[in-house]
């Protein structure tokens, strides 16, 4: 899958994810209408507006873009139905030919990783009977508990073709308090990324890169660009871009020289395009799909800039 | 929800969580066969199982033990039927008047956290619409990501009374691989149980604990001890008695000199215990309830000799 992202990439020279993390104050009235008229203004009528409001959005950014990445968190609140919209959302998205990662940031120990491992990216079984159940092609997981939690779905990546996201670096203002802790000169995240890039060895693709990846906020430019030393196989998920703050040129050191190495992830301002100032003029609420394939040909234009 | 925590475990004199991570492998066949019966070899079929079983061992512990603790991995690999069941356990254990600790172990950025929060321990609302979705009394996280991570979870515990666990030291193999990572000649483990005891002022609770306690495994009682000095107002929950290889004497440390500061987790060695040496001459498949219940009575006599 790996491999396949790559490929994506390269076809349509585009290194941008759209995320998936929609919410209802920015889904437009009539899409929210229309769902709350069949089901109600209940956990189910909110699932439903988030399911059509991604649908119209991967309508017009599936030829532009390599992937998507669903934020379960926004689906998991709503309960059964907003984790049935999680999934139908990856099911539309996989129809129109996009990579789907899940960012579901799980962690735990190895007999219950075996579980979300299965789960997410490799079968479940019932007796005789094999599911597949979530259908990501990438999933986004949490290193804390060290090598024994992340094992369980190496052998998936690399059964399945499938590929993991470990957080290394996270984008958010607090992200230093643990993981810039040093460690012998070096910190944490250093230290983290040594053990992604070595885990990582274990589930090589065919085009240079390791089907396990990492997560790199790009609201760190210098420490992205030593984290491309330390694991120069390892392909970086780089959110941060956009709503937090990150340019283009603070992400140039996610790059490798290939131009490849890194996907960037911008969720509200893409999906949420339409609400910006920028755009708000042009279009319409009834055309937010409009205004995010806009946001991501800008985004596309000004991440080629610099890769 | 830490004072009648602390309550239940004064009231039953005991300090035992019964962990309800349910495999199928050791759900009776007649429970099974049930459920397929009812709803076939499906992801239905094995998320009915699991509640079934589920709810007999309820029967069976919940005048003994404070709390239970569902591993939503064991029921959110069976997609939305099994996070269906993990919801009914939740309401079942409710309703016998059980604690229920939501094992998620979560982490996200804040906006995300929040989400999650909502969800789980807060309240989410569709419009003018409120909804409370899971209904776990504490969840535990992941504190990879720093404070901003945390904070979104800390004003739905004050606002509904609600309670974490953070991971400080897990009972893995190899916890130690970033946890046990020197700083300063600190611990990771130890920095994070600081942080953790920080956060934990602002949500205290009233008879002496906050409502923010810490994941501290019983596989490494040397470091159990030090975190009980770094952590002196914060609840610990206990994973590893038992199936994991600890006994009472290596939790000792964990408890504060009320005997409370404390609850230890066992799940495979109580809700499988029909299956173990120890019981399985004297009790049937079809009694692994009461083979359950006797183990409970067990680890409650063992904890209660070093507490």
């Amino acid at each position: 899958m790996i491999d396949q992202l790559i490929r994506s990439i390269q076809e349509k020279n585009n290194a941008t994810v759209v995320g998936l993390d929609p919410r209802l104050n920015f889904v437009p009235s009539h899409i929210k209408e229309q769902a709350y008229a069949q089901y109600g203004k209940t956990l189910k009528g909110a699932s439903e507006a988030l399911l059509q409001f991604n649908k119209t959005i991967i309508d017009h950014v599936h030829d532009l873009v390599p992937a998507v990445k669903p934020q379960v968190a926004m689906y998991e609140q709503y309960g059964v139905e907003g984790l049935q919209a999680y999934m139908d959302t990856i099911q539309y998205a996989k129809e129109k030919g996009l990579v789907i990662i899940g960012d579901i940031k799980r962690s735990d120990i190895a007999s219950t990783a075996m579980a979300y491992s299965d789960g997410h990216i490799g079968r479940v079984t019932v007796e005789d009977e094999c599911f597949e159940v979530y259908k990501e092609d990438f999933i986004t997981l949490n290193p804390y508990l060290g090598y024994d939690s992340i094992e369980p779905y190496i052998g998936n990546c690399n059964t399945y073709d499938k590929g993991l996201f470990i957080l290394v670096k996270t984008s958010n203002p607090n992200s230093g308090e643990i993981q810039d802790l040093l460690v012998e000169g070096d910190t944490i995240y250093k230290k983290v990324g040594q053990l992604v890039n070595q885990w990582g060895t274990e589930a090589m693709g065919e085009l240079g890169y390791s089907r396990i990846g990492a997560v790199v906020g790009a609201t760190h430019p210098k420490q992205s660009k030593e984290l491309r030393k330390v694991m120069p196989k390892t392909f970086f998920l780089v959110p941060g871009y956009g709503a937090q703050g990150a340019t283009a040129e603070d992400l140039a050191g996610c790059f490798n020289k290939d131009g490849l190495g890194a996907i960037v992830n911008s969720s509200r301002g893409i999906i949420a395009a339409y609400t910006k100032e920028q755009y708000k003029k042009t279009f319409k609420a009834e055309e937010f799909g409009s205004a995010a394939r806009k946001a991501v040909i800008a985004m596309r234009n000004d991440l080629n800039r610099v890769r």
